[in-house]
Order: structure tokens, then sequence, then C-alpha cells
């Protein structure tokens, strides 16, 4: 079995979309993470990378800070994200991006999102997107569930 | 708004838990991790981490060998499951657990997900467990969606 046999349509935002509207249509199709299509390459947004914009750099290092930080605060959450792009939510520092080609083998896809630590790879053929393979197919898959 | 106001039951194994269980548990109910009950405290393995005894470490540290590893294989993926445990699935090197008490605010929910990368917290009230808050609730909540 190879990812073009796991490989299915998956949502796919720019990277000009407003990240709001990638975690709405996150929360709404309850999806671990989206496809971004980049300039050059297509990459991965998860919902834990998106999540990081919400939270003031301030609050990110200092755990506590985030207690003493007020509930009306909740809505700091929603205008935090305001304005900002997918773009702006990727991370920088990433050394190897979710992305394989439809040759894939079960255990290299295992093993990629074991590596990228995210639940989704999107599968590239010669610079087209066929879709992605998500942890749940691949479970589903290996276990017959 | 508070974790106590978003926290839900969920499901929870052993430490002693046969791994594949845990990943079918995963697979059926199409979650993304599981809250572990420890010897002292409690956390979370997540898909990715399950996945990870899946593959051998050869083929973890270099993905190129995954390639040339023939379909036949596939059936090794749940062989390598087999009689692992709970236990040796989750990472040791961990610094941080997903893990806060249920007077978190949102802000520090969302930044726990983000520094842990794990889209789960376990709510735990002086050593008792109350449940978990997905980032999935979380963004439902925030966005009303």
């Amino acid at each position: 079995m190879r990812a073009r046999d796991l490989v299915a349509e998956y949502p796919v935002v720019a990277l000009d979309t407003p990240v709001l509207d990638a975690c709405r249509l996150m929360a709404e199709q309850d999806l671990p993470g989206l496809i971004v299509k980049g300039d050059d390459q297509h990459t991965i947004l998860s919902g834990t990378e998106a999540l990081r914009l919400a939270v003031p750099r301030y609050i990110m290092d200092d755990p506590a800070l985030a207690r003493v930080v007020d509930e009306a605060h909740a809505d700091a959450f929603l205008d935090a994200l305001g304005g900002r792009t997918v773009r702006e939510a990727l991370p920088k520092d990433r050394r190897e991006l979710p992305v394989t080609d439809p040759d894939a083998t079960v255990l290299e896809l295992a093993a990629l999102m074991a590596r990228t630590r995210t639940p989704l790879v999107a599968i590239v053929e010669e610079g087209r997107l066929l879709g992605a393979v998500t942890l749940q197919a691949l479970l589903d898959r290996m276990l017959g569930t």
C-alpha cells in the first residue's frame, strides 16, 4: 500500500488566507490542520500552529502571565488573530515539511507524521497537489477500523 | 471563560494499555490523542507519538530506507506495535506536559497547546482527572462555530 491508495481530497488555503478563516474551517470540519498552497511548494498548517498566533508572545513565554490575564481577554484571542495571515502562522524554522509523493510507503508516511509531529501529510506529484493522508486514514487502513 | 467551562469527559488509558488498543481507540473515535493515567500524574499520548512505535528506529532516522522497504512490510507495522505499551510510546524527554487545572484561562490553554504542540489538554484538580479540553472545543467556543 502506498500514499496514492490512501490520499483523499483535503481543504487547501493560500498563504494570504486570514488565519481566522483557517481556524474556522478547521473548527467547522473538525480538521487537525490544513494544506497550504505556498509560493513554490505546498505545506501543512496544523491547528496548534494556527493557535500560536492567537497568543501574545509574552504569554507564550511565561505561562504564569496567562493566569493573571482576566477573562475579558478571551476577546483578545480573536483580536490577536484578526488581520493575520496563514503565512504568519507557519513556523519559520521547520526542518522537514509533512509533504511527500504518491509512491511513499505506509511506513514512510508514519515516520513522516511521527518526525514532524503532524497528523496530516500533503501528497504532491511533480508539483501537482493530489490531496492529503491523515493519521486517521492511515490508522483506519492499518488497523481495519 | 476557564478550563472548567470547556472540559469534557475523554477516554483514558493506562500505562500498561497495549499501544495497539490505544491506536484502535483513536481511530474508531477519531481522537487526536488519549489521556494516560500515569503512576503519579496524568499525561497525554498524541496520535503521532503512538505512531512512532510502529516505525523501526532505522527508518525513522533515514526516510530513504522507508521507501525501499517493500509493501509486505505494512504487516510489520502491526507487528511492531504488538506487545508494546502506552508507557513505551510516551516521549521520555518531554519538558512540559499538556496538563493544567480547571482555573486555566482560554489564553493559557491555547498557549499550552501551542507550546506542547498537542491539540488536547488534560484538566486535573488536586490529583483528580476532570477530563480534557480539545483544540476543537477551544476553537468552537472561541469562534462560535
